[in-house]
């Protein structure tokens, strides 16, 4: 089923999972060389305000606190649980937390799927099946736990907390890792500054997953900014529900997504023991749903900086200044590379910057100060105010190199008090005060960066988000196209067996309103020659075959045929070689097809995947799929919008201009077939394993784009409509 | 002229410049708000240990010295002496140094061709004049100064060193802008933990320049890497020179060059007022002479740390391991994205590894110690000794998450014991002990990486440079290849005029070696029939005249002609299309040529780029080169090995296989042509400022390629040879 269609409507209610008023840790023990001891301290020290319950089956008391033997003999119905017993015993606890009406479990213990082995994996498969029955909703196993900064509850074995505290901010976390959740992401951004509120590391995702822990942060209030690290993504329809709900509160989604390369996909499936799906599909959803993808782990906090000022960037100039020429130059230079424009100021500006540098000609974007800055000092907050307020500048990046504190505060309190996005790039130290760090300025809300490629891939983003937003904001709701026949097209689709020819493939997609070429089947040389005058043009030959998927390759086809005498010799010629190329394949006859005026030929496709279901692909055809792999994928339904932007992210893209004198191609209508595509997928998608069209043929300006070959397959088990007619007689 | 024939020999001797006995300093001022002032103060502190004289009008005393009036009235000829003078007053300092005979002046006063003004161009004009004539060598104008932390001089005016020592260690930078020189790349190494020996910053380069200096550093026997930061590279004849001894010495050189980007080109141009030729032949040159191009300076000591080591990685072959199953995947995934293998353990490894975790099947490469650590203080160490001895391992990348100290000091140890190349990755902090930081580390000589990317990164760049080592080490001389006769392909190009025909251009080809297609001209349609009777195949029509330059769009082109009738009507015709394109046109004949079989379509090309002289380029015929840019260049000459690396950089490299039952082509042939024309770019390229061979033919394997079509150039004033025959007639 596809998302749209897929109710997902209810993510769980997870605030007391994160704020239980009572806590039970089972495998809780005075030994701090055990989990269940490092944990209970790490939540009693952290200042959990709560009521916590030790669970050991030996009783007594630890650390001052009385230990229950069983969840069953709590005092009350714990909010939630923390588990860290030995793998066999985990579904027995679990058990006792149902017993006990425990509304959540956390199950540290690994051992289950992530092995690999046939008993882990069905061991996990017990947690799901237990959780479906109980409705206690458990986290992991083989996950290292959560952590509550706004109100010190944690549950973890972790060396990243302590009970000094750290202050909060506006960031949460959601990571499968612990490892990548807490140290890698969690503990470097608080290092960086950031106040971090919320953290999960939710390992095997057997119940509650990522996106419920993701969903509960984009809700929280004081989250502005969500944070993900994922090995898969357990549901492609949850994730667009997910991210409509945070483009809607204007929320940024940042992700790391592991499985960019093979070496990737086949790590991360032997560590979760799940499929992960195709990474360039995973890349294309990410895009169309403004979920802002990073490389690595320190990319999602440096962006989250600028996105977390919570101050839309509306458009891609950026200004910046500095007393480095150099600085100025590489600056513009990276920027340029990550789609950053350098506006020319407006006349304002100008005229105070003339007043300010005398003796300067026009000052350039950005600012270079080398010459000027001397003597005055400060000229650099003159000029700094000067150009943030151009409006010609959306982003502003003012470059400290070897800064005065006075200049670092002014810019501080610039950044602070202006309504554009302010990235800081501060390189270097503060030269009357060394103990001030690019950390005092995060923690203050500002947005620092130390070098100028992250810095200007963090601004680029924020642009990149700037641009979502935007385009979300005025989106108008999705509509299927005009002439779009779900009920005709599924009807033609049932009548046909698993696998369809090309002119069955084509009445499919006729039927939903794709242009095909005009075509006939005929069964006789005379049948042929007969369509071929009806169609008053030059015609192609095909054989037609269930049992000939490659039609060229087997002779099938003759191209071009302009008279009776060389149809009636082309029928005789396709029919033979088919024969000889496959003596047991079953021939339906020979279709006569007009031939299609030449024109760039595209390849449209439809492909299933693991985690987002029916995906629409697009791609010049010829070299540009098989050599260069220059293909574009969106998860439908998409609008012409998309369908356009799918065309421009194809390195060809130019081709659709016309080179050397060939007239533009119609990217209209190109757009539109795609476009077209999306809805069938989303139509018809649950009966289609594959669809290809290959070539759309797409001409000159104003001439459309015409389907000349087709093929697709049914899934398996949908067929056994009504059988083919050809076959029956 | 080219590099090899430059006579590039004789750098300068620096040693004086930097490691001055005796150091002047005009414009010496007590007065601290000035450069003059804060500049000498630096130098005193510092801990200069030779005769510093400052040097002001007014004499007297400054900090304690005696100030002299002018250099001519110093004790001695100083072997440096610093210039810190109002623009106007630097050329008579100058000559004074000139008088005194001082070896070097360093000239920090800004106002030259950094202004883009005609005087300012003129005055450093002077500046580069006035050093030839005296035999004085100046570093600057505009620029910063220089650091000597070995033997403690400086000239600059920078917060970013201090009287506090700071340790030397093995990296030397040269930057032509101050503040990336001293802050973006030095304070920021020395912040990192990296010793730094010596740095200038030489601004407009008037006569010393960024590879003097760079040269220096490669001599220096502390220093082992060298980092420069370059807004043009003044002359790639002396980059080629210096890149040799480099590589001979094995001392990397890793280079950011500004400029990746037309935004910043320009930005380059208007801070250095030079120009700074293309990016791509750039970045071509900088992969040939094995010169490690980063993005930003981070990159540069971030790769030094590892390239420091002094071990060469021989092979792109990685082993990791951590107690984060994600930061395993994670290195896995993105190691894979920078070339990095992950080969499987030898048998002895996995031996070792059973024994330790036996609880475990096959250890994963890296390996995934996540629950076989748990209750093992030193099974991280154990498995990390055991997966660095493994021969299929060439690098290691340990992943220290949060640590404890013993792990850490085992895996410093580790490091400083290893043949092979130890990059560390720690993400995170110090369980007991957490002071100690990863500049700890690398003070120890180790390399350290906070970030899963930045340690690929700088591994995958140790391996590019392992491979170039092996490479360069196995490198035969360059030799000519067979019959490639210069004198002939010279003589013949002086003959002609300054644009030539395409069969001039053939003639030209032809005697240097290349297989054109057989033709001949005709001047008659009787003519035309009796070559192509001669030929004796199918043959093209073209016009010949030197006024037309694109043949087809004139229609001055029939192809595929069989029989003598064709060859006659097609005379005719291109004969008139061309009279009625371009009635002015003086048209020597028709060309008739053999129909070269078909194949795959190259381009190869000669162009002239300011920095590096001819440069060859080659790239597959149609959209590959027009709309996709696939291309790759070479500065010349080059080798057959290095024509085989050009087309395998490019994208369409897979259409050599043979697609669809084509047959694979003679990639050797193509090979060859590329090296062959590398060879006549050498030979002939003062002679010629534009050469493109489209289409050369590429055939099937041991089929060879011909010159199909081609079009040579010639410089302008090169003409005036023999004029053509037929303008005589």
């Amino acid at each position: 089923m596809h998302w749209r269609d897929a109710g997902v409507t209810g993510f769980p209610e997870l605030r007391r999972f994160f704020t239980p008023e009572s806590f039970a840790l089972v495998g809780a023990t005075a030994d701090l060389t055990k989990f269940g001891g490092r944990a209970l301290k790490l939540t009693q020290e952290f200042g959990y305000r709560g009521r916590l319950y030790p669970v050991n089956p030996r009783g007594g008391e630890i650390f001052g606190m009385k230990a229950y033997a069983s969840v069953r003999d709590l005092p009350e119905a714990p909010d939630h649980v923390g588990v860290v017993v030995a793998a066999d015993r985990v579904l027995g606890v679990l058990e006792d937390c149902a017993a006990r009406s425990a509304k959540f479990a956390t199950v540290l213990t690994s051992g289950f799927a992530e092995t690999g082995t046939d008993d882990g994996i069905a061991m996990q498969a017990r947690i799901a099946e237990f959780s479906r029955r109980s409705g206690v909703r458990v986290m992991g196993p083989n996950c290292n736990g959560f952590i509550n900064f706004v109100d010190r509850v944690v549950f973890a074995s972790t060396a990243t907390v302590s009970s000094a505290p750290r202050p909060t901010g506006f960031v949460s976390i959601a990571a499968q890792s612990g490892g990548l959740g807490m140290v890698n992401a969690m503990w470097r951004a608080q290092e960086a500054g950031l106040g971090v509120n919320h953290v999960v590391t939710c390992g095997n995702d057997a119940d509650l997953d990522i996106l419920d822990f993701a969903h509960f942060m984009v809700d929280d209030p004081a989250t502005r900014v969500v944070m993900l690290i994922a090995e898969r993504i357990p549901s492609g329809a949850k994730l667009f529900a997910l991210a409509e709900k945070a483009a809607r509160a204007v929320k940024p989604i940042l992700i790391v997504k592991l499985g960019r390369t093979e070496a990737g996909q086949r790590a991360a499936q032997s560590h979760t023991g799940a499929m992960t799906g195709s990474d360039v599909v995973h890349d294309a959803a990410f895009r169309q749903l403004g979920i802002i993808r990073c490389v690595d782990c320190n990319e999602m906090y440096e962006a989250a900086m600028l996105l977390g000022e919570n101050r839309i960037a509306r458009g891609r100039g950026a200004s910046g200044l500095s007393i480095s020429g150099g600085n100025v130059v590489l600056l513009t230079d990276l920027g340029a590379g990550h789609g950053i424009r350098w506006p020319e100021y407006g006349a304002d500006t100008h005229a105070r910057l003339a007043e300010l540098m005398p003796s300067y000609g026009r000052v350039s974007n950005p600012a270079d100060l080398t010459t000027a800055a001397v003597g005055s000092l400060d000229m650099y907050q003159q000029v700094l105010d000067a150009i943030s307020e151009d409006p010609n500048v959306d982003v502003m990046i003012p470059i400290v190199t070897f800064g005065t504190r006075s200049d670092i505060e002014y810019t501080v309190a610039a950044a602070q008090r202006s309504s554009k996005p302010f990235a800081v790039l501060w390189n270097g130290g503060c030269i009357d005060h060394p103990a001030l760090a690019p950390r005092d300025l995060v923690g203050q809300g500002v947005a620092v960066y130390r070098d100028t490629l992250e810095c200007v891939q963090a601004v680029g983003r924020a642009m990149d988000y700037g641009a979502f937003h935007q385009q979300h904001r005025e989106r108008q709701p999705l509509r299927r196209p005009p002439a779009a026949d779900a009920d005709k097209a599924r009807t033609a689709l049932q009548r046909f067996a698993r696998t369809l020819t090309e002119h069955q493939s084509k009445e499919v997609l006729a039927a939903y309103g794709f242009t095909v070429t005009c075509e006939q089947l005929a069964r006789t040389a005379v049948e042929a020659q007969t369509i071929a005058q009806t169609l008053a043009c030059a015609v192609a030959l095909k054989i037609s075959s269930p049992d000939i998927a490659h039609k060229t390759q087997s002779g099938g086809v003759c191209l071009g045929l302009t008279d009776a005498d060389s149809v009636a010799r082309a029928f005789s010629q396709v029919t033979a070689n088919a024969r000889a190329h496959a003596p047991e394949a079953r021939i339906e006859g020979v279709l006569v097809q007009e031939m299609a005026p030449p024109g760039l030929e595209l390849m449209l496709g439809m492909i299933r995947d693991p985690v987002f279901g029916s995906v629409v692909a697009a791609g010049i055809g010829g070299i540009h799929v098989e050599v260069l792999g220059d293909v574009a994928y969106r998860v439908p339904p998409i609008s012409r919008q998309d369908s356009h932007a799918m065309l421009e992210e194809l390195r060809g893209y130019r081709l659709f201009e016309g080179l050397r004198g060939d007239r533009a191609r119609d990217i209209e209508a190109a757009a539109a077939a795609i476009e077209r595509l999306s809805w069938l997928a989303l139509d018809l998608g649950d009966d289609i394993v594959e669809l290809d069209i290959n070539p759309l043929i797409v001409g000159a300006r104003g001439a459309g784009a015409v389907v000349v070959d087709a093929l697709i397959v049914r899934a398996e088990g949908a067929e056994g409509g009504e059988a083919r007619p050809s076959n029956q007689q």
